[in-house]
């Protein structure tokens, strides 16, 4: 690709050494806006405002933040929905597959244009995590700490299942028309929809569901009207999907989805441990117990397979019912892990 | 409705007191055809042939077998792909939602046709374990002894989810057309195909797709070529999706998946434990240790709340790394809990 957007934020202050920077990476449809008010025009909250701000465990009063949107995104960096430069139409699927080693090379060009030195630490979850961890073994000498939150060295199948029904679900939708739906009145929302449905089935635990949903009659209207909506679990999971269809490109999800399955830390290296063995960072990896993406087992692995390989690396599990998602809930939690790690 | 046609088939002979029957409940997408070679003309392995015939768990020398395909189905018996009567043509979505009890309800009148007097035993796997455990409930007299296997009292949420995601994607493809494509030159197939990819992530284990599949590259040509098809588990996927959609009609998959849903063992009485307290059976439920859609924990429960409303009610869990579908696959297990269980 001959040039390429990247959407960013900042907050706090860059210091003269140019080494007082973090880096948050976020998740799948997420966007650069991890803190609020970081601007006159942008003030809404951040969705990790609960992290990132004076004082907090990330704190903009001492270090310098940085927050992009990931490439092939659709919150302002570029993504199938941009204008391909060479055509003068969006790509659509004519977009090339990025990998997250593109997308944290990306963020590597971003933050060398801000004048960062050193990143202190780089921070995320799901595919931010994986981000977080592919920075460590990509840009060894740039990072001094790495925290991959629910998130592996490669998703295993039970994810990759799930990622590829919800990308049928997206493709079989005849609004999608072979990614070229841009200009036109509708585009695959429905597909998108259920897609996202599929998504928040691996994003939540058993357990968690049982509590919250159990087999409660659905307290808002059924959004479908045919057969389902009866359950909450059903009306929630529709909610979630019409909410998603309104503010995500469905050509995106299929990028970005592609690019979790893809991801094997070892890709282009002789082994795991090799890969593992470049790193130079301190790295923690931070588990959830009722993970289904990314079982707390696996991420724990991940850790011991790093610290065999020789490097400084950590794990911390986080105690929820929250499944996948509690890196945007479990915030005392969360602060009691990253806060201590950062601070050294 | 006025009138109900339903395919059976039976192994064995019925003895003068009527009282040797054992009905054998299919699983979703299942038929009547648990055994083969019942008749010249129907000679292809029957799906339980490991565990029906002559010497085996359920012997046939010894017992008269019947096996209906359910109400609702669509391989011989009444459902949405039938004729109603009333307008010469095809129910499609103004087939009336089916229960459980409604499927145990139509055997039922089978099998008084049939003469049977008494059920030695009923036994199934997941729909066909929630038949079993409600034909104890609502035929308290009738029934001797009944083993569901892989099933509850009442799905939970996180079955529903998956069940209603696979739903919206059959309603979401244009040639379902409400349900109205019989006749039509295609029908649904993608859309049915996506559902049964949903559901057969819900048939297995994590681990037992970590052991099969990995991320190991996919061994087929890709079915659909975009994007998927890279992993095995996504050609796997892809394969069982396009196999059921040549075999299977997309509106039974609603009506069977949504009865399902529904089951509710307390439904009609003041309490689960009034329900459980109809029973006279002895009722064997047999968990999977690995099982995701109906966990061994909550078949284990169930065992204890029947036990606990007065029910001679057992427990048996069958390890495996085979998950929900381990009932289609562990003879061992399942003979060795069965035969005792059967012969007394």
């Amino acid at each position: 690709m001959k040039e390429v957007t990247l959407a960013y934020e900042t907050w706090g202050e860059l210091d003269s050494s140019g080494e007082n920077a973090v880096l948050v990476v976020h998740a799948l449809t997420g966007d650069s806006h991890c803190a609020g008010g970081c601007c006159e025009t942008y003030k809404r909250g951040g969705w990790w405002d609960a992290m990132v701000g004076p004082g907090r465990a990330i704190d903009t009063d001492e270090h310098f933040i940085v927050c992009s949107n990931v490439l092939g995104g659709c919150s302002g960096s570029t993504g199938p929905a941009s204008t391909d430069p060479e055509t003068g139409h969006p790509y659509g699927m004519r977009f090339p597959i990025v990998t997250i080693r593109d997308m944290v090379r990306a963020q590597k060009r971003l933050l060398d244009d801000l004048g960062v030195r050193k990143l202190k630490l780089v921070i995320g979850g799901s595919i931010g995590g994986q981000q977080a961890l592919e920075w460590a073994v990509e840009c060894p000498g740039f990072v001094e700490k790495s925290v991959p939150i629910a998130a592996t060295g490669a998703l295993g199948p039970q994810g990759l299942g799930m990622s590829e029904l919800g990308r049928r679900a997206i493709m079989a939708d005849p609004l999608w028309r072979d990614g070229d739906y841009y200009g036109e009145d509708k585009g695959p929302e429905t597909g998108l929809a259920i897609a996202r449905m599929a998504g928040m089935m691996t994003y939540q635990s058993a357990r968690g569901q049982q509590e919250r949903f159990g087999r409660n009659s659905a307290s808002r209207p059924a959004l479908y009207e045919e057969f389902g909506g009866r359950f909450e679990i059903e009306s929630y999971l529709h909610y979630q999907g019409k909410d998603l269809a309104g503010r995500f490109d469905a050509n995106s999800y299929l990028y970005l989805t592609r690019a979790m399955d893809l991801y094997d830390v070892q890709a282009g290296y002789a082994s795991q441990e090799e890969a593992y063995g470049r790193i130079e960072a301190e790295v923690l990896f931070v588990g959830i117990s009722s993970d289904w993406l990314f079982p707390a087992a696996e991420v724990r692995m991940a850790a011991r397979k790093a610290r065999k390989a020789g490097t400084q690396a950590y794990y911390k599990e986080i105690e929820s019912l929250n499944g996948h998602d509690a890196f945007l809930k479990d915030w005392d939690q969360l602060r009691a892990v990253v806060g201590p790690f950062l601070g050294g």
